[in-house]
């Protein structure tokens, strides 16, 4: 490609030296992506919609990144400029052994040859709920559809039709997808009796929890939380020491469900769960981003006191037994498996952020980095703005974040302002090194 | 494959004979398919869910039925135990040029080479909005999603934000998937304030509708519908005269948008939507199934007028923006525009139903067509039962039709009691034969 990067800039410079010399690293230029953003505007709603796209607040500033790619692999994507990006966003989850991964493309291409969405099922579909109740701690059954939100939508039906009770508690800060039930009041298109039955409680909070079950004692089918706080614009936060099994023994006494949405942090903390990875167990737990590479899949696991009432729902769609997707997540998890995928991620991820936050340290700036390693949050303090108070509402203005984050992105390293980034398998040693080294030149620029 | 068929049994015998002669067609039996679902019943609720299980009423009597595949290509599927079907229903819809078509698994291929699901998007997505815009009547612009159900959703929500309403009028026996607001207030899980909006009419039935808009003055934020009525368990029912216009009229007059959702239908009656087919002009139309032959995409067109309201909507998903499914759509809509698919289906149609028809005739019994002749709906009258009054919510028992739609597929001709049927372009004049062949073995089986 004649916009791919240079070979790795040299990084045994002296420190002291390291700033001053002439960029080593490319700045990036957008031509192409805005004319095609141009004809986008005109036959398609905003252009890109959602995180992908410009119109939520998601690329700041918007002349800092790319809006198209044109091709993929491994660890790295190119936009339809020819510039490479390392990619620590990977298709905002989907993309966790690399893209263009030949061990998944091949066992999805074997199945795609033999047939993919025909009128009876492929077997791959018993193969792959096999694997996932092997796997998943908290699994006796495994139910398939194609967004997050099909079976985040799913266990909450199948909450209130086992519960016989309406109330859904949420932990303020969360996401769930888009259906009407988990959206808020205030948005366009939205009914108050789409969200009638919502609950929100703050994060971490099991007094303001245990509240919620006293003020609607016996009405609460279910809590629905991701396995941490990974919420967009603020720090992330992991579950407070023994907050988990505490909201676990609530729900138990109550005879409410726990519904665990693993679809942004699934196989990234542990292949067994993440409900697994803090030591409790869900009743019922969603995947879907890692568990196919990319290949459009979800899943519903859940706890085998929930079959019946699972198997007595109305609940189906056209694509949801499409074969190839399947065969993708057979190779998919096996692969996640047998390299031991969550320790590796970890380390990547602790490389990358110790190595930025020293970065940030030599030119007199404080990172905070939050969540998980392999899904780490990232915040450049801004010495003009007062430090974040834990625990509060209270959103920093990321001025200064989001001019950092824009230098690393016109310099290759595709990291975003407001959002946890997600690591793949195929991120290298020398990609981190490039990242670090684009680090410090950001750092530089600003 | 040790179990497919024999060649076409001879056509040329003089009809007198026919039906006097040893069955030509093998009986099939599911030995695999059995032990196979024993197996998924294991670790997936229900075993298979939705249509393309046992467990809705589908299946009847479920003996008949193959439920596992272990391949397809073109009309055809062959099931585990290496039966070969011709198969008229096409995983409900998805299967439209025939099952792997070379010219759409290429275009496929060619994008997965390159990448699918990235963060950044792909430009293919805006060469499909384009195409789509240029193709269907009433779209000014696309979103993309994943099943229908996104994409009616996301339909009534753009109502209900575009008009600052609430309600929504359907027609009854309608089907838009299965997010609540879809469901039915006695389903398990479904709560009161799902469909607390909802208002309900008798298809093709302008005073009634007239009457809601009437009792909701200044409240109806849409009315979503089929192009016509094509729900289960009883015959189809083409718009009467002038319907349409007079639905078009009232929705303009009283302020409210107008919701096609031909995710069932769409492109096999009218490349350029079910609404142009019908003379009118929808605000919103729903695709999913026909769009990429069974690559997993589905689509919002709509007017000029709704694009900024659906800009401002919170509504994305993980594998939204996937480039696979764009490549496949593009060479899927180019082919069924190349070769004029609807006219096509509807001759295939009319062939197989008027030849179904005659068989059953030739048998002294009288087998009812309804519908769009690509999406026909079958019911062999029973004798012994009441006919059905045109228009009425009675229901026939179906006892003879579900005897006779197993002797079918037993035979190789997969068809359905109580659902209607899909053509693809695939389906030859040879498979038609067949069909026809079966058919008289089949009615003299009963």
């Amino acid at each position: 490609m004649s916009g791919s990067r240079p070979p790795s800039p040299p990084l045994n410079r002296p420190s002291s030296t390291r700033y001053t010399i002439p960029m080593q690293v490319p700045i990036y230029r957008y031509e192409k992506s805005a004319a095609e953003y141009a004809r986008a505007l005109k036959v398609i709603p905003s252009g890109i919609y959602g995180h992908q796209g410009p119109a939520e607040g998601c690329f700041v500033p918007v002349d800092a990144f790319p809006f198209f790619s044109q091709k993929a692999k491994g660890a790295h994507f190119w936009d339809v400029d020819g510039n490479r990006f390392i990619d620590y966003m990977c298709a905002y989850g989907p993309n966790v052994l690399g893209y263009n991964d030949d061990e998944v493309d091949e066992a999805a291409a074997a199945q795609r040859a033999l047939g993919d969405c025909v009128t009876a099922p492929s077997t791959r579909m018993i193969d792959l709920a096999e694997l996932l109740v092997d796997t998943v701690a908290s699994a006796d059954w495994a139910f398939f559809a194609k967004n997050g939100g099909d079976v985040t939508t799913l266990a909450v039906i199948t909450a209130r039709a086992h519960t016989h009770r309406k109330k859904v508690v949420f932990f303020k800060g969360y996401y769930h997808g888009v259906t009407p039930w988990t959206q808020k009041v205030d948005y366009p298109g939205i009914l108050p009796e789409d969200v009638a039955n919502s609950v929100y409680v703050p994060w971490n909070d099991y007094e303001a929890l245990a509240q919620a079950f006293a003020d609607h004692k016996g009405d609460i089918a279910c809590v629905i939380a991701q396995p941490y706080m990974h919420g967009n614009f603020r720090d992330n936060e992991l579950p407070a020491e023994g907050f988990w099994p505490k909201v676990r023994a609530l729900c138990d006494e109550a005879g409410a469900l726990l519904v665990i949405d693993d679809v942004r942090t699934g196989f990234r903390l542990d292949l067994a769960g993440s409900d697994h990875y803090f030591g409790f167990k869900a009743d019922l737990i969603c995947f879907c981003k890692a568990l196919a590479n990319g290949y459009n899949v979800s899943a519903l696991c859940g706890r085998e006191a929930l079959r019946n009432t699972v198997s007595g729902l109305t609940y189906t769609g056209s694509y949801w037994l499409s074969a190839v997707p399947f065969a993708a997540a057979l190779a998919c998890i096996s692969k996640m498996k047998r390299v031991g995928l969550p320790a590796v991620l970890r380390e990547k991820g602790l490389k990358v952020t110790e190595g930025l936050k020293a970065a940030a340290a030599r030119h007199g700036y404080r990172l905070h980095v939050s969540g998980a390693p392999a899904l780490f949050y990232l915040r450049l303090e801004d010495p003009d703005e007062q430090a974040q108070p834990p625990g509060t509402a209270w959103t920093p203005k990321l001025a200064l974040h989001q001019r950092w984050i824009a230098e690393m992105v016109r310099r290759g390293i595709y990291v975003t302002n407001h959002h946890n980034h997600f690591l793949n398998y195929a991120l290298s040693d020398e990609d981190i090194a490039l990242t670090l080294a684009a680090a410090d030149e950001a750092f530089s620029a600003l």
